[in-house]
């Protein structure tokens, strides 16, 4: 059942005989060949692709019941408890197809099954992420030729409605529901549907209202230009809410712009420019007489990878600018450069908010703002914070029943 | 009254004259010379230093009524609508000592105090940092002779007690609070003494509760070494409280270990580990049930001058790690260098929670473990967690309230 390779660079050919008790899964071995050295272990699959396992990674993520917690997988041991001259002593393949790791000095063994080798390899799979521009769709004006609103009934009685929905914020950054009980508070209850609520100084919820006054039109064109909410705060919340109660204005539409395709114009048109946002950290701030709160945080921010993960633009509350003197210059051309881009009229999808509608937005990445009030009337909103955190979690366990439901159907067809 | 100089690069020697209508603030002239191009305004500060302020950031710092709000400061206008040829076209000094900056083409008039002008330069003033390990105390188990538990009664009744127990948190990354009643939920009181809740899957506030089995110590030693919590949640939680409700048990001790100084330490002894946790981005993963949480982050978060501003350390919870072949080798090499330093004895505070007690940490900075139990009995903590921005923003106007009692102490002196 065992075929033991002696230490080295021993290269085999694995036969494969099928046994009584082995299981279905494994009537199909996707092993080709492997082999293996004190450091690495290598397995050539049969459709071509190789993988190269190093001795460290492998015994970091045995998956057997004393390294591993059952119930959640987590680990239970610590990379300090290996051994400074671990190294790989012997692998054999059982009749299922299992790889077993032998390791040394510790004389422990490892069992990893074929179909976890190929899903966990590092050669073969990428870094998971669902939050840089890679991940996402990124979109403009045009992207949409109608806005979908998703009933708030439909979405908590049918678990795919509301997939579908959190899917949307993942993927574009922002959803819209309609049919929201015109109740205040409501909002706290439509996040309880997906996460969190992020509670501010500003409280659990806030209120947007504007009654237009006639004699008084200033204040409806002041500041609502594109912007991401509370930059000044870190952690920044990362969903924000809108729900509308009353729009008896003319005006007063709402405005979503993609931050992250924004970005990615940026880089197009002037890399350096791109790269003075991303490079340049600053100081957002509010202040009044009972808040304080100072952020310093670039206005781009990108991983490992150069993959913008967050924007933050709200020029309203950008603090004193204290950079390099000799940088200052070129970081107010690129400053200005992604302004512009965020004002561009392509860019903007523009909708009108009913009494009942809500848009739930990703706040790390979707900006918003709001055209001027032409007209008197009365305009309310109210306004609360989540986090991508739950919001994806949710999505995650809603994809995974579908994944498993689809399993299900699959084997019954 | 006012000295209009000549657009160019003139070198004007103020002369200061006092007027009736001078105010007191005024008579201190600061300004030895000013000078100005198009592009910069030059100011010779009469204590040799000089500032150098470029003509966009001048209009963007505009403090006028039109360009701020004049309640939190917040800017009305955007960098857009500066016009791409915005120079300046003179500069004059009022009695007061004010420089007023004339722009064109708009014809757009500023006035900046002196004192404006010092405490806001970005040649004379550092950029705001209350985050990275620049601005905080790094410690080791050596540097705290006794550890003092602020009473909580003391800290509730007396602003000067809570603000240095909020300042313990800032500048140490914990702080410890005696007395605090031993009720279940008491914890959220606290949490609300300076900022909000951040609820989780795992509820508003979790229970760590162990009851000693002698038939079954093995829950006792499994995986307490030195960790963050939740580095799978983007955003991470970045407060954490424990509130010790019972402790009967001999052991049980808390751990806190400064990430920070441990970070400062892996640099110092091998600044390409420390590059590799800053560097090779990680998923960090918690799976059950009901949740499904995952994130992309570095070990070590550095910002744009490299200074350390969050470490997540948790072995447990590290997914498949899934770097580039070639960087899987380098990356055990540091993370096995950080992870044996983290668990230095040198670098370990321990010390016994007591029913009443109960530690706030900077998650994003302090890894907490807990030691064995060696006997019979109970322990009982509740956790829960809260952001820093909320407490920082308490902090500051904690901070705000002493700085102006101390002008008023020195003036009336």
């Amino acid at each position: 059942m065992f075929i033991r390779l002696s230490h080295g660079l021993a290269r085999v050919r694995v036969r494969y005989f099928l046994k009584a008790d082995v299981s279905p899964m494994s009537v199909e071995n996707q092993i080709e060949t492997f082999r293996f050295t004190p450091e690495e272990l290598q397995i050539d699959w049969q459709d071509g692709q190789t993988s190269r396992l190093h001795c460290v990674w492998l015994r970091d993520h045995c998956q057997m019941p004393s390294s591993r917690n059952a119930q959640n997988g987590q680990r239970l041991m610590n990379v300090t408890d290996f051994p400074d001259d671990l190294r790989i002593e012997g692998v054999t393949q059982q009749a299922n197809g299992d790889l077993v790791v032998a390791f040394a000095p510790e004389g422990h063994e490892s069992v990893f099954s074929q179909a976890w080798l190929l899903n966990n390899c590092y050669c073969l799979n990428a870094t998971f992420d669902d939050r840089s521009e890679a991940a996402k769709t990124l979109w403009d004006a045009e992207s949409f030729s109608s806005l979908s609103f998703t009933d708030y009934q439909h979405y908590c009685q049918d678990e795919r409605a509301k997939r579908d929905c959190l899917q949307q914020v993942r993927d574009h950054g922002f959803a819209l529901l309609s049919g929201v009980p015109c109740d205040e508070g409501q909002i706290l209850e439509v996040i309880r549907t997906f996460g969190f609520c992020r509670e501010t100084n500003y409280g659990p919820l806030f209120d947007v209202r504007t009654v237009v006054d006639p004699n008084n039109l200033a204040f409806s064109n002041l500041g609502l230009g594109c912007h991401a909410d509370n930059p000044y705060r870190d952690p920044v919340p990362t969903v924000q809410l809108l729900h509308c109660l009353a729009s008896s204005t003319e005006g007063g539409d709402s405005i979503l712009v993609d931050g992250f395709k924004a970005a990615s114009i940026l880089r197009q048109e002037a890399p350096e420019h791109f790269e003075q946002l991303c490079r340049q950290y600053l100081n957002y701030r509010f202040s009044d007489a009972t808040t304080e709160l100072r952020s310093r945080v670039p206005m781009i921010e990108v991983d490992d990878r150069g993959y913008v993960t967050k924007v933050r633009y709200n020029n309203r509350s950008i603090d004193t600018v204290r950079l390099a003197p000799e940088s200052v210059a070129a970081f107010y051309q690129a400053y200005r450069h992604y302004a512009g881009i965020l004002e561009r009229p392509e860019l903007k999808l523009t909708f009108k908010l009913r009494p009942g509608d809500l848009v739930v937005f990703d706040n790390t990445r979707v900006m918003h703002a709001r055209t001027a009030f032409s007209a008197g009337g009365q305009r309310h909103l109210q306004g609360a914070y989540a986090d991508l955190d739950g919001l994806y979690s949710t999505l995650a366990v809603l994809e995974r029943a579908r994944n498993t439901n689809e399993l299900v159907q699959g084997a019954l067809a």
